[in-house]
């Protein structure tokens, strides 16, 4: 983690003009919503999506404004959907702080959600390419299809197979991350060939990034991560540890019943967390992981050798 | 009502085109979200706002294929709006059918309403001007932010002034029918004086629609709009009619109360409305939205004649 902060540092200045632009834009009308807005983007997180937007961005001389719209929209979409994910879970906490919706109504949390949606739209026109705003339409529509799926099958209450589970972290993760990469190399005007490596890039790491929030759903203390252990598996959802493990316990009850959204005690799902983890499908989940990491890195071949790509191999490190 | 359907008739085949692309780009693997689209649209209304988007978008020679994309993206905007409205305001029927939240989690809700979002930004994406794709962007940003001050004004419990009142139906509605009838006519190359004029024409009629729409709440019988009458002052909203009767009869406890959102009696509602209705303020409303509909006439005076101006002429009658 410290490592990639350090690569993260090659942008670290546009980050800031970045996070102004997120932050702007709102009429003077409209101070509750600025003041909900600065929270929000207060709330901070890595801007990993942004910052590795900007990279792929750089690869060509750019135009900078547009490159700090672009990037200012990929962290806004995910703001947006990040605000109605944690009102639809109803989630109070995220990276530590109240989520919008603790302490506000539903429908103002709609609302800023879909401002969000609107701001973004309106910074990816800024960049003045429509195949920009086709793709962030698309990504958006590819993760809020992947979410209603997993909605609508929550009644099937099985074990989901691998298809399954690599389109549903692709849609919640994988498409953002490519579509940031794959823009920054279409504004820059990188040859066709390189904005699909860079497409690739961001698609591999982007099932990396999750299947590693996946494992760390297993391994890591409540403290850390602010959540509790299994929290996916409390909601019924199985990751990659929980499906490996199902393949070599098939039928384990614990499983079954949080699959079928059946009420499992704290104690049954301590229980199956650490035969999960005797079992060694953490480690095994965190080998997949390395494997797609490692994909994103071999997309980068063949493009030119400069500091944004040396930092993009560092980061799927 | 009569009348305007029969001016509609003019782009009533290009009407069946749009309704094609509203219902479809849904990938197949989303069978259950294409049946609840498939709802949404048969659902209907008068498609009044995709039409007027046409007949602008058909001033100048236009690409048919772009101009069903843009009229299906301006209905499919309003249609998430209403989504999201009909949730937010916990409401169980529009045009005489149940609401999707009247039968659907709130999760699955937010979530279609945010999957037609992105696919009306794809559909202004397909018009290649991404003039029109920061123009429908900024518009929902106005809506929405509308809604946010409206929401955010609850507690101050006062009759609105008019200049309140007037952004916020343009927020509500012109705003809208001013985009549609803007983008179209960029679409075709208009000048940009005509642009100009045909985005006040769609400025003045939305002023116009909205200020007859909140008179109904005053005259229509229940069974025809399908709502209580007054249902907006039940609410705590006071619209034209209201402020003009306040005017009159400053501090009229019932309006007071229902503005400060206390609780009202259903006959204190009944006996207002009698007031309102015998009061002439009925009637004064129906002349400023006359006056917003003439403004309309006016502005396309300076736009060639042809059957399609006649008809946006017609519909302002």
């Amino acid at each position: 983690m410290t490592q990639t902060v350090a690569w993260l540092d090659l942008v670290a200045d546009d980050i800031k003009r970045v996070e102004e632009k997120m932050r702007s834009g709102v009429s003077e009308r409209y101070q509750d919503l600025q003041a909900v807005i600065d929270y929000l983007m207060g709330a901070g997180g890595k801007r990993l999506r942004p910052a590795l937007t900007l990279m792929a961005a750089n690869f060509y001389p750019v135009d900078k404004e547009k490159s700090y719209s672009l990037a200012a929209s990929v962290e806004l979409l995910h703001t947006a959907t990040l605000v109605h994910d944690d009102l639809i879970d109803n989630s109070l906490f995220r990276r530590g702080l109240p989520t919008l919706n603790a302490s506000w109504s539903p429908g103002a949390t709609i609302l800023t959600g879909d401002y969000l949606f609107a701001r973004s739209a309106e910074l990816t026109a800024e960049t003045d390419h429509v195949r920009i705003v086709r793709i962030f339409a698309q990504t958006l529509m590819t993760i809020v299809g992947g979410e209603l799926q997993q909605l609508f099958n929550d009644g099937h209450g099985r074990v989901p197979s691998y298809d399954e589970y690599h389109q549903r972290i692709y849609a919640k993760t994988a498409s953002l991350f490519a579509a940031g990469t794959q823009t920054g190399g279409i504004l820059c005007g990188a040859p066709e060939h390189e904005v699909q490596a860079l497409h690739d890039y961001g698609y591999h790491l982007g099932m990396a990034f999750q299947i590693v929030d996946d494992v760390l759903d297993f391994r890591g203390d409540e403290d850390r991560i602010g959540k509790p252990v299994a929290n996916d598996l409390r909601q019924g959802i199985a990751t990659l540890p929980v499906m490996l493990f199902a393949e070599k316990s098939p039928g384990h009850p614990t499983i079954l019943k949080a699959v079928r959204r059946e009420p499992v005690s704290d104690k049954e799902i301590l229980t199956v967390v650490e035969q999960i983890r005797a079992s060694g499908c953490v480690e095994k989940a965190m080998e997949e992981a390395r494997r797609f990491a490692c994909q994103a890195q071999a997309d980068l071949e063949t493009l030119p050798n400069n500091p944004y790509r040396q930092a993009m191999h560092g980061i799927a490190d």
